[in-house]
């Protein structure tokens, strides 16, 4: 800042103006105060997901020292829950945390950066969007929208879902209602499954007055805060369909290249962030209402039927095929994907799978 | 900052003088630069630790806009490998990029921010420390040495070492020279095997001379690097020691406390940052290096036999028992832990365990 800059800005404050709201001559934008809007799909403060959105808003505000103010608005407060992605390409606000197959109507590819079924883990994935040339691709589907994506954590593995009477085999999800997101829903829909994608805020009305007679939400920690527990009773482990559903944070790409080099980089900053910070936050309360959901609520835990997990995985692979076949982006997302995921299911098994297992053994 | 300090800056400046190396009158700090000096126990540029100590060092200086530059010095530049602790509580470096059992000489209790035998996942020990009140015990344990630890991420579940030859059973193991870190150490001592702890950049020394009859490091990334492979061909899995060991960011609690909150919030973030990019760069990576350590240099993967889990399960008990019973804090810290890892095993049955499970299953 230069003397004369610096002298005006002494006399704005004495005579009590904030000096960031008065227009200075250019690099303005560099030298001014923004003010944000982050719209999100989440009902206001819902755990994990709106508390984090919130979290991340905050963050960005913070280590901008307020350069980049952002203010966040739940699902509804400015625009409907599934609404943020023409908010942030019409210019109705700048930021959106949501994650990315809800706009999969756009895009089909951007089913892969939430996450498919059978997928990535939340270290798999993070390791293929960091390291693994996933961004680049992300960035290519998003191109021609003129958004860009950031990573921003994950629930971790989710939970399968909740039904009213139990799933003995893959006979008894035949005709069942089922909310369920993501291309989950549609190797569902092979499974002879009525598949549904209710917003979040709704999924336990949509439960109650039976629109749906099965629904997923994410896991322990957010369905007993939505009460998923108080319609059905037994909860379906695991959710192979979202073994590490990524969270993001959309961005008008135009407006984020306009930033000066520090708000972009405290965007991204922020962003990885609040990826450790949410994939803790759900990991340690998952952890915390497995209990009170089985001891005061008497869920009863499930484990898929093994023709279920293979149907479905059958299923997937049509699915997964249909998909990748729909046009060259998505055939070279699926591609990179696949050649990812074969490596890392190795990996897994000597390491992820098999030190669990140890643990097991050892503590026995 | 004042006019007359302005102008002085200027003046120094231009004479070629650090600002940040004279005395200011006070709050000189808030309005000064810093360079920091940040220590590490790793090779310059080892991949995982040495490289993502270098971006947490680049990430403070880049969102402090230079206002607290760190310097990065690899192991032995300016202190010995496992002379960080020493250099931060001497004054002698700000900062020091390591792993908390490398100080459990200081304090018993700091093994478990690391991590123990059969203890956290990655994911899991983000949790127990961000959400978990791990945090809060961490500060008690360190605050008679005036420091403060931040996690900032994990190498993921390491390999369990390379070996000359198989092991069959436990009673291979008796009277083998094995350089292994933490508390892994004393459970294999139990198991009658001669532990050493040869500092990182020493082990493929000691390997190629025999000094050590075979070696854990981190994992196939690392691993590969360091040249072990050229040298033992049995690859054990899982590191069962080490399920998600945790890297710190050790800080001069005085100094820190001094910092303007800002860079206090810098120093914060940029640790929950690299958190997130640490996991995912050796999750990528060791997914990467699995298959050429195989396919090129015929190394031969084995899961540990069952009698060497079990046996190093009853051991870790034991020595369990001892650590935890060794002072009041540390009993604490393990009562905390054990409460935590019964809940994070129970949900990683029907969570990690089982997708990693059911993706096998499902794409068989």
């Amino acid at each position: 800042m230069g003397m004369h800059a610096m002298k005006r800005r002494q006399f704005l404050r004495r005579a009590g103006i904030a000096a960031a709201a008065v227009p200075l001559a250019a690099p303005a934008l560099a030298q001014g105060r923004l003010e944000w809007k982050m719209v999100t799909s989440w009902p206001k403060n819902a755990p994990g997901v709106g508390i984090n959105a919130q979290r991340l808003a905050d963050r960005i505000t913070a280590l901008s020292e307020g350069r980049l103010t952002v203010r966040l608005f739940a699902a509804g407060e400015l625009v409907p829950p599934f609404g943020g992605f023409d908010a942030v390409t019409s210019g109705a606000a700048e930021l959106c945390h949501a994650t990315p197959y809800y706009w999969a109507g756009k895009a089909k590819a951007l089913h892969y950066f939430t996450g498919v079924p059978f997928g990535l883990t939340a270290p798999e994935m993070m390791g293929w969007i960091y390291f693994g040339g996933a961004q680049a691709l992300w960035d290519e589907v998003y191109a021609p929208f003129g958004v860009k994506g950031f990573y921003v954590g994950s629930s971790g593995v989710q939970s399968g879902g909740w039904f009213r009477s139990e799933i003995k085999s893959a006979a008894d999800l035949k005709g069942l209602k089922f909310r369920i997101a993501g291309l989950g829903g549609e190797v569902m829909k092979k499974l002879g499954v009525i598949v549904t994608l209710t917003p979040p805020g709704e999924i336990f009305a949509a439960m109650q007055s039976g629109a749906v007679d099965a629904a997923e939400w994410v896991g322990p920690w957010n369905d007993l805060a939505f009460g998923l527990h108080r319609i059905a009773k037994f909860y379906y482990q695991p959710g192979f369909f979202e073994p590490g559903p990524a969270l993001e944070l959309l961005v008008d790409k135009k407006k984020f290249d306009a930033l000066p080099p520090v708000l972009q980089k405290v965007i991204e900053q922020a962003s990885l962030a609040t990826a450790a910070e949410t994939l803790a936050d759900f990991t340690r309360h998952n952890i915390e209402a497995l209990e009170p959901l089985v001891r005061e609520h008497g869920v009863q835990l499930r484990l898929w039927p093994a023709d279920v997990v293979k149907a479905a995985g059958k299923a997937w692979k049509e699915v997964q095929a249909e998909v990748a076949a729909g046009d060259a982006l998505t055939g070279k997302v699926d591609a990179s994907f696949k050649t990812y995921l074969a490596k890392a299911r190795r990996w897994a098994r000597w390491s992820d799978y098999a030190v669990l297992r140890a643990r097991e053994d050892g503590l026995a």
